[in-house]
């Protein structure tokens, strides 16, 4: 991501909808949290597009709160970035049904994540199907110049440029258009069982819980039977890969010898990977517990962040509605 | 009507996308209109609507104050009901978005609007598609009991019923479940070419005009050649039927009369017909000249009655909110 080099304003949506694993984490969240460094960063929880998959209020609502606590506990700084509840900005609703307006069909059905569910035969909801334009809503709302985004978000964010386009063509230069920035998804976070840590597989770390439930379940993650005095080359070692996420290169390189000397067991490993991530992430659950019991902090700031949102978002609106002549 | 006996909230929504002509006055903006007795009436200028037709910023900031002069000219009285622009309530954009998080694509791909774009190979944009759901939200916004609709309209009140009753449903009773009242279209209003007054027919006759210019279009109307003399059957004739609309029952016997007495000509009519056109809509014309001047009072008007919408508005997406966990 070297766009990070020169400030500019960055924009992230959360999904609320669980809880932070080890694989969010070096996937996504501590990159997006790093580039609130030198930028203008814009943070807001999804609870709008979470309202498509995640239809129990109070579970929404739990959420909402939980990715607050999250965020705010690795790291994530009011004084540097602003931190939001989507929904409390409504400027990005009105926005959405604009730039609705202007959507040709074709453009949302291309979109893969409503196309996935119709492949599959599954029924959609006109939610799913309008994602993107929400998507956009969000990112034009703040002339965001940077999102960060997962490789399989790109499209959409071709999708919120080529929306923005069409709406500056049409009725005048208006819109910022965004940058996608592809998050580094190199560094290898294998699950419990060896996979790729995701939710779908069942098979995850979890950020944030207490010591003792969490080294049990590292503690349980799947290792083969060779014996104990065999060598071993750590390269491709699912346990390797995960001590190496906390681990500085000498403390890699010493567990690499380790491996390939023999004469040890995989529940070594799986201590020092208890060690080192409780280690790295000692200050964040630290800082998470406090929170918890400062509630009122935690919306002081989500209301600080919407009133600065809002400030932004009540611009663009504003020169949109002049645009398209709803004002 | 006869729904109109009891007092309830009746919203009515009105496609700012250009001048009124004496079919829309009969078929629906006089039914509209005198619900505002009795009831509580909430009437709106749908501009975030006609954004999905109108793409031009001049013509629609012109089309809404037009309405509006239009609308208060003949007969709302803000005194009695409550007129506003659409988007200065932005929470019916807000209410929008989570109704479509649980609206099924298919209930959407049902709507005649979009499917007979569709069926003509017409490219439609996701508004036209999305907007049976906006309409909902208007509806459901203001607890809407009584929605006047033309009879190709009803559908679209089915549709709101229908993702209500899913809200309802999935959250707990949140949306007031609204009523179509089907407007009269039994008064004939033939175009000067004798079909159907349309302005797809190119057949209109105005509302608002100057009488010279009016009155030039009643006497190009289309009539047939017979004689002068030959005696002629009135109903069907389509002179005969635009005089009816303005004539009393005694007039309208004294035309009759005339007509099958013969010795007489279609100028005579058409002049009648001007006349009494002209008397019916003397008070609204002057009115509407009246209001052209004092623009100060009708944008007040139009705030006031923001002002008011919003406040009933607000309750009501924060009912929804609350039930689905935004809140």
């Amino acid at each position: 991501m070297s766009e990070t080099a020169k400030p500019c304003r960055v924009l992230s949506g959360i999904q609320p909808t669980g809880r932070p694993h080890w694989g969010n984490y070096f996937g996504a969240i501590r990159q997006y949290i790093d580039l609130q460094e030198n930028n203008q960063g814009f943070y807001f929880i999804a609870d709008l597009h979470a309202l498509t998959t995640v239809r129990d209020a109070e579970a929404l609502r739990q959420h909402v709160i939980d990715t607050s606590l999250d965020l705010l506990a690795l790291g994530l700084d009011p004084k540097k970035a602003t931190l939001f509840v989507q929904s409390q900005v409504p400027e990005v609703s009105e926005l959405c049904w604009i730039l609705l307006s202007g959507t040709p069909m074709g453009l949302l059905q291309r979109c893969v994540a409503y196309k996935e569910k119709m492949d599959k035969g599954l029924p959609a909801d006109a939610g799913l199907f309008s994602y993107p334009v929400l998507q956009a809503a969000d990112i034009l709302a703040y002339d965001s110049q940077l999102v960060p985004v997962g490789a399989d978000q790109v499209q959409h964010i071709e999708v919120c440029r080529d929306i923005a386009q069409r709406f500056n063509h049409q009725f005048g230069d208006t819109f910022v258009l965004p940058n996608a920035s592809v998050l580094d998804d190199s560094a290898k976070v294998p699950g419990t069982d060896g996979e790729k840590m995701s939710k779908s597989y069942d098979n995850t770390l979890p950020l944030f819980g207490t010591t003792k439930k969490i080294r049990k379940q590292i503690m349980r993650i799947t290792t083969d039977s060779r014996p104990m005095e065999d060598p071993k080359e750590p390269e491709g070692d699912h346990l390797y890969q995960l001590f190496s996420l906390f681990a500085s290169e000498d403390q890699k390189q010493e567990m690499a010898a380790k491996y390939r000397g023999g004469g040890f067991g995989y529940g070594e490993v799986k201590k020092a990977v208890a060690e080192a991530s409780e280690e790295h992430f000692a200050k964040a659950r630290e800082k998470r517990l406090e929170l918890e019991q400062n509630l009122d902090y935690v919306h002081q700031v989500l209301a600080d962040g919407a009133t600065r949102a809002r400030e932004v978002a009540a611009g663009v609106l504003s020169r949109a509605q002049k645009a398209c002549g709803l004002r």
